[in-house]
């Protein structure tokens, strides 16, 4: 059967509860409980799930997989905490605000195990390919990570830079999550890497409609504080390309709020977000996440199987696009 | 061929020196190339070559794993000096020294995903044993790592608690590399049990042994200074055994000196070692550690292979025991 979004989100949600660690000590398990148990939208674990319903009418088999990649996914958030120091997560304190730093260090590490764990759990014949895969994207998050952390000490970056940062960081683990459904419902070579490239689109669409939210969302729907990212002079598309288009007052002002140590939040806000409606990005801005989103659909029309079964992948597409949170 | 522990040795340090991260950014790597420059005695890769090494005369086909195995146990080193506040290893600088808590937490993160993609790099009808080797054992190793961290909070601490913890934070790395090198040389399920054990019990040997070493080693040639979990508090098997077997008196000396706040280290030392003295620690430890040792070479000797290929084995676990640094 073709399962809806919502029954699968369903299926995941009831999984992740169930994830238990009986092992001691329970303090190494019980901050991976927490951050698991605080919810998000389980995107990932729902991709590989779909993927692999492209093929196949049964998807229990992915499940594990599945869960992998969203306790890695986790892992790489409980981590990114920490060395962004930031406070909060959904809502709630980070893990090392509500224990430490060390808690969130190796809690953080047994979830990585964890991860791996769930994911050698595959059919042994395709055990070779979907460890490759995952390590091979668990290593380019580390490194999308760790160019977002260079780019922060850094005054300029260019916008292929920044497409390639953010691609790294949260492009490929959708697209490793689409694939790893495709692999495990034994779909061709050719099939799984469409899924793979169309994941790649519909993540860079998604980072950048993440980037164009903080600034433009509506900020009764949107969870976060509108204009965070500028306040906190985050590198964003929005910003890196504000900077290169910007006339020699328009770029004086950008610098003069970066630099600025003592300022009024909401002022700061204005004064960039004028300067970006000046520069027309927030229509630049979606046109380029509209390329990114035809190019994923257009992968995912070359996939060969019924236009029925896609029906629902290009729903949940449209709903990351169109989101307003 | 049987290898010399020298000859293999240096085929580690060779391969070791060879690693190499091309890929970008160089922020990520640079931290990784330090700790694995750093040297040490390379144990755990040469335990799973020389198991190999009982079963066949070629061991190549085991030294992407026994890197594996190298590059976690670098990893752990990484993350636990980190947590540990350690500003030294191996003579120089840590890394979270040299660099920041961020270059710890990310390029530790990195050597982890890098030891499963040479974990995963051996022949795919072993790799789901090993890979579930790995896993359960990388895990324990951060059980381990917490047990210790939980012990550093508590007064008391028993024996078999301390026992327990020291097998899981070493002597599972140790029995894992030589499983690892048993099962890729094709020995047989129950000759790969057997080393594993002799694995665990060479690894508790090793570990007191360490514990001994720091209060009654020759200050000449033991590398770090005499003295240091004294001064430090640190739970060793001898403090855990003094605070045991000591009577009202020395009991009260012991917890007069753990809970000094300022102290000559010297004296400190002097004092808390002259209890030992009292309590027969030493002997009382030794004991412990031949224990151990007898019952490692026992498990070895039921190894059925020609006494022959056992010699350097038995070679390398004398030079473990019976070392002064």
């Amino acid at each position: 059967m073709i399962y809806s979004i919502r029954d699968l989100s369903e299926k995941i949600r009831k999984s992740v509860a169930e994830i238990s660690f009986d092992s001691e000590p329970q303090t190494l398990y019980e901050p991976i409980r927490y951050i698991l148990s605080l919810g998000g939208k389980r995107i990932r674990p729902l991709l590989t799930l779909m993927a692999a319903n492209l093929f196949e009418d049964d998807v229990e088999n992915c499940m594990k997989a599945a869960l992998g990649i969203e306790i890695f996914h986790n892992f790489s958030l409980l981590h990114d905490d920490l060395m962004d120091k930031a406070d909060m997560r959904r809502g709630n304190p980070t893990v090392h605000r509500k224990w430490d730093a060390n808690a969130a260090v190796l809690s953080g590490d047994a979830m990585l195990i964890e991860a791996y764990k769930y994911m050698a759990s595959v059919p042994a014949h395709l055990l070779p390919e979907i460890i490759d895969l995952f390590s091979t994207t668990a290593m380019e998050v580390c490194q999308g990570q760790q160019f977002d952390m260079d780019f922060e000490k850094r005054t300029e970056v260019t916008e292929s830079e920044y497409l390639e940062m953010i691609k790294l960081k949260t492009a490929v683990l959708l697209a490793c999550s689409l694939k790893t459904g495709a692999i495990l419902a034994n779909a061709s070579e050719n099939e799984a890497a469409l899924l793979y490239k169309y994941g790649l689109n519909i993540g860079l669409a998604f980072q950048l409609k993440d980037d164009l939210l903080d600034v433009y969302g509506d900020p009764d729907t949107f969870g976060k504080n509108i204009g965070g990212d500028i306040a906190s002079n985050k590198k964003t598309y929005l910003l890196i390309k504000a900077l290169k288009t910007s006339n020699g007052q328009q770029r004086a002002e950008l610098l003069k709020w970066i630099s600025a140590t003592e300022f009024d939040r909401k002022e700061k806000i204005e004064a960039v977000k004028n300067i970006y409606n000046e520069l027309n990005l927030k229509s630049i801005s979606e046109n380029l996440i509209e390329k990114y989103y035809l190019a994923a659909l257009n992968f995912l029309s070359s996939v060969n199987v019924a236009d029925g079964r896609k029906e629902e992948l290009i729903s949940l597409s449209e709903k990351l696009m169109y989101r307003e949170k």
